[in-house]
């Protein structure tokens, strides 16, 4: 998984049918350091995520083993909202603060 | 998923049997801000998506989870037309403006 | 998928025993504008290309869903050879001129 | 799979019900020499691995055949925590040196 | 595929138990020209290569084929020795040679 902003989303009316109800987040990829990348993905929301929330999102096959995503044309998926996380015992970043 | 901008389409008469109907598109990639990126994927179309239209695609596995490219050798398909997206709460796209 | 051009092949004698009949080819990847990118991969053919063709390959396990690379250890194969291709309405690339 | 040193982890509270248990790590990619790179993954931790542990992780659809991966919206885990490797002839890392 | 030179090995002793009695292969990435690149994987061996062969190797969920590596938590295999590969014509590396 990689740790990602979300800073957006997309709408779209003509798509496959499979993916109606689908909320489609842009998510833009954090470092481990939690300095803004300058890779983005467009990532369907399995937890109620939602603009400025700081999230993992999952890749590939796996983005289709949540119950709303099985078997849906989908290569990416918000499946945690991040609390915090700590690199090398220092606090990296903390939702709460 | 990536955003991209449909620029052209791929002419193929001697091909794997599976694909004799589908229609392969060139998209060029987007960035986050609408920019066009050097990066490009041969992508079936789900949607009816044509030249100019600016389109959702899934890649690897998930590209196979459309009703027409089940258990096709496809690993990118087209599988929503965008109607607008917004990051940091600004319009970056919108199709009908 | 992307486009590339096959530029050579690979022989190996000592090989998984579930690959003992394909043929490997050795396929430079190519922009959309058809310039040669530094980028290459080994893949399966699955449609009798040569030397000089420029050809459509999927990667990933889509590679496994032509007739001849199912439920082999693939992940690369050539499922088209390419006649055409156009971009901006400009035609890019014509097998016959 | 690639090798990665355990720098962090990440705390979760709101994610896919599927998640509850996991211990989420934030590994840092090694090259072959052993030197960090600007690389990062956050994996699933499968063998009980711990800050400073140098470890090897599989990605995408493979992340998802460990016991506890299985069916899970899970790309990456990690599945061994090395003791040592060579490179050329020479030990590049040891652990218990 | 990509091709690579067997550069090592990694040992680990606290792995998944699905990955008992592999080998572990660190493969360095060769161009399609045969100059080594800064790119590295450690692989699964599924054909008996040591150090100092030149190997084809497979990524993701295709590295699940062999009967060695089947639903194993493994995400590269070598499935092939090179014995030789040319480009435009021309002879880039023999074994025998």
């Amino acid at each position: 998984m990689l740790i990602g902003e979300v800073v957006g989303s997309v709408v779209s009316t003509r798509k496959d049918e499979q993916l109606e109800s689908f909320k489609l987040l842009v998510v833009q990829v954090r470092d481990h350091a939690n300095k803004p990348k300058e890779q983005y993905v467009v990532a369907v929301d399995a937890v109620g995520a939602g603009p400025g929330d700081v999230v993992l999102y999952a890749s590939g096959s796996s983005a289709r083993q949540t119950t709303i995503t099985k078997d849906k044309p989908c290569d990416a998926v918000v499946m945690a909202i991040v609390d915090s996380w700590d690199v090398d015992g220092e606090n990296v970043y903390e939702k709460w603060s």
